[in-house]
């Protein structure tokens, strides 16, 4: 074993840096015995460098992250600020001056991923980000490596564990969002601002990640579709549990089948409750992967929490600095296959939609009409008096009965179209007089 | 990219290698892509050198593997032969000309890991093995890499497709284990001869690669308690269903509490229906891991399997293409804990033990007293007509009351006890003269 330690700079010492920080120095042994060689702490950049950090020697203690970074003497940069700057820049510093850098920072790998990729290359450094995505659970370096030799069609995952907390609350309890989301956030589950996770904005990121890593391809963010799940109402929990599902907010990544191309979105689905992720509860997250030879697999774990997130900071620090043991890098990112990211019109997936209607006969022809006319095709159609959304479904026949008395629920669900053929439906829906309002649409996914 | 190619000596044809050699084939550009430099397949050793074999150049084909390992320009040598010899004189063979070697032997490396490790070190080459426990499932890299800062504590999986198939089986249609295991054989879930999978030999080996990469000890083959399921039976199904549990064949790696010392052991084990394991169903594996920071993980996907089985080797083959374009090597055998592998005897469980006991009063007491001296606290005792193991049992008061006419049959769930000391307490009971037999004992985990 070398006797002179790799030297680590630690940015941000907050959830995660602390935890990073505390198994640094607790297993310290262990760490060096499986570098083979030991990992010093060498500093901690701190935005209050005043504050009492339990562990931690204030004397590494700064202020200033820029100068720590430029030090010249350090091996790796593990960076745990968050946020896109000074994030960005205190990384591509670390690169220039000949250190590695391990981040946990989704938000700023998903929309600078391709550039600081460039500049851990061209200084020959590694980049490492397990902790960017789902937390504990190792899943970059699976798909990355473990699948190497594969090829992966699809990704559908629950990345964001305080909105699978939220909406695993609302159904489970029969709570409305918002009381599900003042929950959460009365147990730390959920930040004071829930925009990032409740809007999709999180998962979205970890989306862009995944796929790009899946598909060998660049998927920016903005290539990814998001759709929020403040929206999603008792009775939507109601529709979903008459239908066998359950609703999760999903990242989907796939290829399309013709294989030409690739999507990637995230938005609240259907799941059938017989699917593994339908069991996947609280803050939990996991991720199902399909792919040619493996077939399907899952991975599942704590996404998010201190310690958790510190474990895969860690095995990323532990790879670093072999690699560095070594003279040689890991796996950079690889984008040769360069497919199109298709817009979400052209997804293809099955929808359940609930149109208010007028109580009228004929009605369910007038809809069927509009659905065949978009070459939506329908599975099945409910009808259910208006306020009765939570209780039993009448199944009807096409264009047949109707319930007497009041407005009535029209439930449609569909099978396999593209988004944009459904949103033409439901456009030209809209513009029927006995439509009196689209309820809502919800894709249905794992099936 | 290098247009030299690295070239590949394929080791076995048959159900594993056979996949191999057809995505070498059809996805040689991704390959090339993902190693920086194509890789080629140079050789393909098996025992019929005559047969005909789809997609494979017959100029590439021998039946003198030892020629082909020692060619001198072979890069990598994917052994997928199996068995102890000649596949171990081979991968050592192969590190002495040079080549690095991807394996998904998990009998040879159960039993030989440690001097083959040795002899890779010794030649600066690579030894892999991610096919040779739970398939596709990345497991080993994950262990080695994604958790190297954390502290794995306890590893708890269905690592046989095969016991899993007849299990499943038996819980869904009440069959016996005979009828079970004829139906996997009909279906090409069991080989002719299973000994192996349903004597817990091949769930054996796995336990020991598992328990030496977790704990960073050597653990060998003999150091894991093995147990079969073949003795399983519908009764035992019955009395776990009362208790809201399934049965499954376990491989169990764990850290004793006090944290110096490890134990790894195979056997049949009821666990929770609310456990993640109990709805891994048909012939799928899935493995828990519960570490000091990352908390409990859980990887899923299918155990087994000629291109599952391909997936695995062919991401180590690319890991290892890697690691030699960058003249470097992955990580080796990790045992520098060192830690002492304890005896079943130390093993601390629960327990679920049916006895036939004489219908007479004061039974219960003595055998209650037999439990106390042994210090095994009982936690729950039923007491269930003898004819009756299918029906309700009858929960009872210790010390008290009994079932009129026939025969009893007494049920006895204990809290956690070492296993000697239930060995102790089993021992004492077949003396009673009121105990007429122990039918079965069986452990409870997942809990
Ligand atoms: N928390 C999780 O569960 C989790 C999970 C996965 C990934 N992540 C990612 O991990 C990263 C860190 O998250 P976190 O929850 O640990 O955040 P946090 O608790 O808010 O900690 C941020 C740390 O960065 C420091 N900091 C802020 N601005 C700085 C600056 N300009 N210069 C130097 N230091 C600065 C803060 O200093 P002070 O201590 O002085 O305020 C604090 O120590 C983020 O990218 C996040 O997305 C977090
Ligand atoms: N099958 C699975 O699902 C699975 C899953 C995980 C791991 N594994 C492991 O993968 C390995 C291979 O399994 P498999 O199922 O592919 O076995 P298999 O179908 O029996 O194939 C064995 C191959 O080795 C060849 N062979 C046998 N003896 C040889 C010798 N002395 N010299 C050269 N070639 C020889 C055979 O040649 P012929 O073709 O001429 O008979 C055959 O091509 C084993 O270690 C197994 O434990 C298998």
């Amino acid at each position: 074993m070398r006797t002179r330690p790799l030297k680590v700079a630690l940015l941000g010492c907050g959830v995660v840096g602390s935890e990073v920080a505390r198994i640094m120095t607790t297993h310290a042994d262990d760490l060096a015995a499986r570098v083979g060689a030991p990992v010093e702490l060498a500093g901690v950049a701190v935005r209050r460098p005043d504050r009492v950090r339990q562990g931690i020697d204030p004397a590494l203690v700064t202020a200033d992250a820029t100068a720590l970074v430029k030090r010249g003497d350090i091996d790796v940069v593990v960076e745990v600020i968050g946020g896109i700057e000074p994030a960005r820049t205190l990384i591509t510093t670390a690169f220039e001056h000949g250190a590695s850098v391990v981040s946990a920072n989704k938000a700023l790998l998903a929309q600078d991923g391709a550039a600081l990729h460039a500049a851990a290359e061209e200084h020959g450094e590694d980049l490492y980000y397990e902790a960017a995505v789902a937390g504990a659970i190792p899943l970059i370096r699976p798909l990355r490596e473990s699948l190497a030799g594969d090829k992966v069609n699809r990704v559908l995952g629950i990345v964001n564990g305080t909105t699978n907390f939220i909406l695993d609350k609302m159904d489970s309890t029969g709570a409305g969002y918002q009381e599900a989301l003042d929950e959460a956030t009365a147990l730390g589950y959920a930040e004071a601002d829930p925009t990032a996770d409740v809007e999709g904005f999180d998962a979205a990121a970890k989306a862009a990640i995944l796929a790009g890593i899946a598909f060998h391809t660049r998927v920016r963010l903005d290539d990814v579709y998001r759709e929020g799940m403040t929206e999603v109402t008792a009775a939507d929990f109601a529709s979903a549990t008459r239908m066998g599902c359950t609703i999760k907010l999903l990242a989907i990544c796939e290829r399309a089948e013709d294989g030409g191309s690739v999507t990637a979105r995230v938005h609240p689905a259907m799941i059938p409750l017989s699917h593994p992720l339908a069991s996947v509860h609280g803050a939990y997250n996991a991720v199902f992967v399909e792919s040619d030879a493996a077939g399907q697999l899952m991975f599942y774990g704590p996404g998010a929490g201190g310690a958790p997130t510190a474990s895969a900071v860690l095995g990323d620090l532990v790879a670093v600095c072999r690699n560095r043991l070594n003279g040689a890098t890991g796996p950079g990112e690889s984008a040769y296959a360069a497919l199109p990211v298709s817009p979400m019109g052209d997804v293809v997936t099955r929808y359940h939609i609930s149109l208010d209607v007028a109580d009228k006969p004929g009605v369910l022809a007038q809809v069927a009409t509009v659905f065949a006319e978009h070459g939506v095709s329908i599975d099945t159609v409910r009808q259910q008096g208006r306020n009765q959304s939570g209780g039993d479904a009448v199944a009807i026949e096409q264009g047949g009965g109707r319930r007497e008395g009041g407005e009535a629920s029209l439930v449609v669900v569909t099978h396999r179209a593209s988004d944009a053929s459904l949103s033409g439906t439901v456009e030209a829906l809209r513009k029927l007089d006995t439509v009196r309002g689209v309820a809502s649409i919800m894709r249905v996914e794992g099936e």
